[in-house]
């Protein structure tokens, strides 16, 4: 058996870890029942706790984010609603347009500063009631926002959105697959952020370092409607208690390390700022994840990816001039180093 | 028999046109059959017409133009498709999200300068290919731009927009809601601007003057999909011919003088323009559309509407602070001076 | 202007009729307004005439009957939800699977005896609840049911549906295309049949003559939502007074006489019955409609058809072997006799 | 750590086999990487080796076989399409009306012989052409047919419907969730039976004993789409390896010993057979699946399994009065007769 990965240093998403000699462990001896009958210990172990954690009443376990997304949309809308989120969303540019296909409704992107928009935003975007607008329903919240560089929503800007959303009669959804970055680089639990949303959502195939699955929580009611969409989509497992031991020593172990990613992405920040040719996107780092763009570099960012590959680095492409890199459990603060001298090396070449 | 509208001068719209004497008289004498089996000669009639002036195989006819721009999204998408539009479009924001509930499909409103779009913002829109991203399918441009004041797309740009589409693989739909307004406005044949187009229709019950119903036109191939949509839809009628003459008639009769429309729009914003607390939206009046800006009369939209109801004046309120005028074949002269009057009165009571 | 339709003795369907001149007349003379803004008196007169008709609360006026059925099912539903209807039913098989595509929803088709099933049936058919079986939500009845020989549902297994419908949580939907028809042929008020229904329609453009339309009733909640629809689907119209008109007409002209149809129906079966390879698919003439067998004639339904074509007589092919006459108020008693004889012809060619 | 299941003797269903010690191990050492991104050893090497044994050009992992079924359907219809399957099918009754929200489309469950149809019978579910009705578009064989007894397919009449799909049009689908069982039972390859399909796919979670999984197999092209829509359902996983090696190590080592399954299948249907107030369903046991009737018995179905659950043993409960008792990997002989003299004792209580 070979463990090797296909890059030594794999910067292209907190995704890429791989479980770890320990987790492996947790799974190969876990409890397991058909969780389709609820009788799965160890996902019923992993819903309770996930449900205390957000301060929701229920949970429940799905195979990723993007179903943790999906489904929660297709409860809270009717066909013909209209959903509010930052226009750099992932549901509104990653998930196949899932909302118009399960939830019938439509994503309003809007603008924001760095995936954050302030309740002024928000109430500009509700339709005005009539019969031909899309009926403005849900309004969603994406902690750390990705594409705005794992910026942090500030617990004051949820709360003022909360209020807003009451105010205009939307329902509140989180998308939380980088939940846990928010909470251990702000210290607010994750109780504060999530609490007060109708639906909310941590990954735990990110930066906690799980093989697969997300966990949706919600009230009784809500998580009751979930799971017949869950069974609808084909997201109902067996035995997913071999899975879902590994989010349980997940919640236990790799949270509070994230703040050595956090570390690691200011420090790699740090190394490639003063690079000629390159430019970060966003000054802060917020959490776990740097942009930059390379337009100044006379390359492109896939002939970049192109010259890092050869000294086993891998960062991700998000256009022809910008690139993302991503820090995470299986990456340590020497490989920080190494993958920013060959990024000078590949500036140079 | 009264005829008397509930507002003498009613400019809330080009769709309050009713029917004239002549009109009903066609109507009268229709020759008619059952439409759903293609034996309505009316209906044959007029859509060998539309067809004909659009530069396209064949036409369909439907009961309303939210169901021409439904149907053509339908069948042009697949379940999880992107539709390119300017966000001000009346297929975004005024037709009950209903890309996402018959297309299943997304409609992406982007950035414009009066609801038209360089080719730069349309390939800037389209999203990488990949299996996340939703796939961009169809660009839609709406001629005349409603909500950008009636703003006529030129030829030349409509062009470069079709070039760059065909470059970008995507498929091509006109709303023509007016297109007959930018026709006559720029003495540019409606086949010029329509014929590249995948799909395109016409509205007959806006400035053209008809009760009911548009002709959505394209190949055959693509009016034979159309169909069955138009059936699922339940716009299949029957002796449908009744309304249709009364599209024949309008073709012939009311599309030259569309441009009494244009004058009488722009002589009313020359005489509010300078009106104090009444700030012209856009300075330029292509077409048959004024928009006007309140905010600084010390009024809203809705007090100023209700102070013009009793001169038995009828506009539209936009927003709190927007006011939209829409000249059409019920008004004439002596009635934009009216309405003038009575909005200078109501803005000084 | 001619009038001839195409086939002088046009027995395909009631949608065969055309208006007549006084019907035109009123359309000609109708008072109109602007619908979508619920402006239109001869609209509003419409639908709250059939609103009182039916027992219900409100009522909307819609295109078609498919519409109207489509509609229905989109209020009453969410995604997933299962409508239990007779198999052999008009939205089974003739509306594009439109329920799949608009109330997201599935049709289960149950065995019954010329369209009417039992509470028993109804009970069988109900889905056990769980989190994997659809949920069935709306019982389906059609009246007159058209496969079925236009079979009139009997006010008991009416009211007895409507009992078990209550007790097993359904939804109560009646697509009432024929419905006038059964009332004719009960001496029962529509009111008595529709009064229970959570939503119930009439067509105008079958027996009652009318070219378009149909008209959906409710509760005013209901109505409310399926005007939302109605908007959303492109069914908004605009000076719909026109054809409205021809529904207030039909309402007061053209219902008693449906008494002629089932008359010349019955007679047009005894006229036939005997004729040697002709089976009276259904023994009992409700209403208006005769469905024959022609297996043993040694022809097809086409072929049949064909022969009479040059008789100047049109009927329907159901299947290559079961034909479909239908009688209106095009249709007198002379032109019954004619198209039996012409059918006797035929058959020995 | 406890393995004790609910029910030491569980036979509610085949999905209910856990994980054994050597399976756990084989995915502790698993191979992993990004599935997303087509870099997880274990899951290319899955769908490889499926693929190959279905005769068909790749393959797709997913968490389920409900998710094989509504995905496949997705990608093989148009909204409003009609899927013809036998009216018992899990498709029909346990996917949460899934085709209707997902593909937009009808399933027309027809009448079989325990889940079999034969030509005639598919070819009379046929729609005919024309702008109404539904166009047909996919048939769908169950495979083994549950409902059915676990009936299998013989491999003539699959070739005869196959044959008769491609003349009629049709794309074929098979729902392979106990493929192996039909083939184990009568030493028909799964690639004979499967290759004609143009979408097949096996559960990895019911007698296989995998904890997680489906793969579904079909052209390159059709996986193609398939992976869109596995991105937008969020099927996607990530170190999916983890338990796509389980399902490596079960298609080496947990197909031939269905046959004990199905060995016991029989043996308790002899055992049973005569005991008083129990009625087999279905006379011949295919594979492992036996139904039962208990209506002479003066108890209920709920009642038995309530008798049942005091001597550890699990069955299902179908309906009042029908039982389903399934045989798998954790059931060996010596529970046959544990639970047969359970039943025996329950009875005469």
């Amino acid at each position: 058996m070979s463990m090797r990965p296909p890059f030594p240093i794999d910067l292209v998403s907190d995704t890429a870890t791989r479980p770890s000699p320990a987790m492996r462990e947790v799974m190969a001896r876990a409890e397991v029942g058909d969780e389709q009958r609820g009788e799965d210990p160890s996902v019923n172990a992993l819903t309770e706790k996930v449900a205390a954690m957000l301060g929701q009443e229920a949970a429940i376990f799905l195979p990723s984010g993007t179903m943790c997304n999906q489904i929660a949309l297709a409860v809270h809308c009717l066909p013909g609603d209209e959903i509010i989120a930052a226009g750099n969303s992932h549901i509104v540019s990653s998930e196949g347009a899932g909302a118009s296909v399960f939830a019938h409704s439509v994503i309003r992107g809007i603008g924001s500063e760095r995936g954050i928009f302030s309740t002024q935003e928000l109430a500009a975007a509700v339709r005005s009631p009539g019969v031909k607008a899309p009926r403005s329903k849900v309004v969603c919240i994406e902690q750390t926002n990705n594409r705005g560089g794992g910026a942090v929503w500030p617990l004051e800007t949820v709360h003022e959105i909360v209020g807003a959303a009451r105010d205009l009669n939307l329902a509140l959804h989180m998308d939380g697959a980088r939940l846990m970055n928010a909470c251990v680089a702000t210290q607010v639990s994750a109780e504060s952020y999530a609490k007060p949303f109708d639906s909310v959502w941590l990954d735990l195939s990110k930066g906690l370092g799980c093989p697969i699955g997300g966990v949706l929580a919600g009230s009784a009611e809500f998580i009751q409607q979930a799971n017949r969409w869950k069974h609808r989509f084909g997201g109902a497992m067996r035995q997913a208690g071999i899975v879902a031991a590994a989010g349980l020593y997940a919640l236990e172990h790799n949270i509070d390390r994230l703040a050595e990613d956090h570390c690691n992405a200011r420090l790699f920040a740090e190394q490639i700022r003063e690079l000629p040719g390159i430019c970060l996107r966003f000054d802060r780092i917020d959490t776990n994840l740097v942009f930059f763009d390379v337009s100044d570099s006379g390359k492109t960012s896939a002939e970049i990816a192109r010259g890092l590959a050869e000294y086993g680095v891998r960062i991700g492409v998000e256009s022809q001039s910008l690139m993302r890199v991503v820090f995470h459990l299986d990456i340590n603060t020497s490989m920080v180093g190494t993958a920013a001298e060959a990024l000078k090396a590949v500036l140079v070449q």
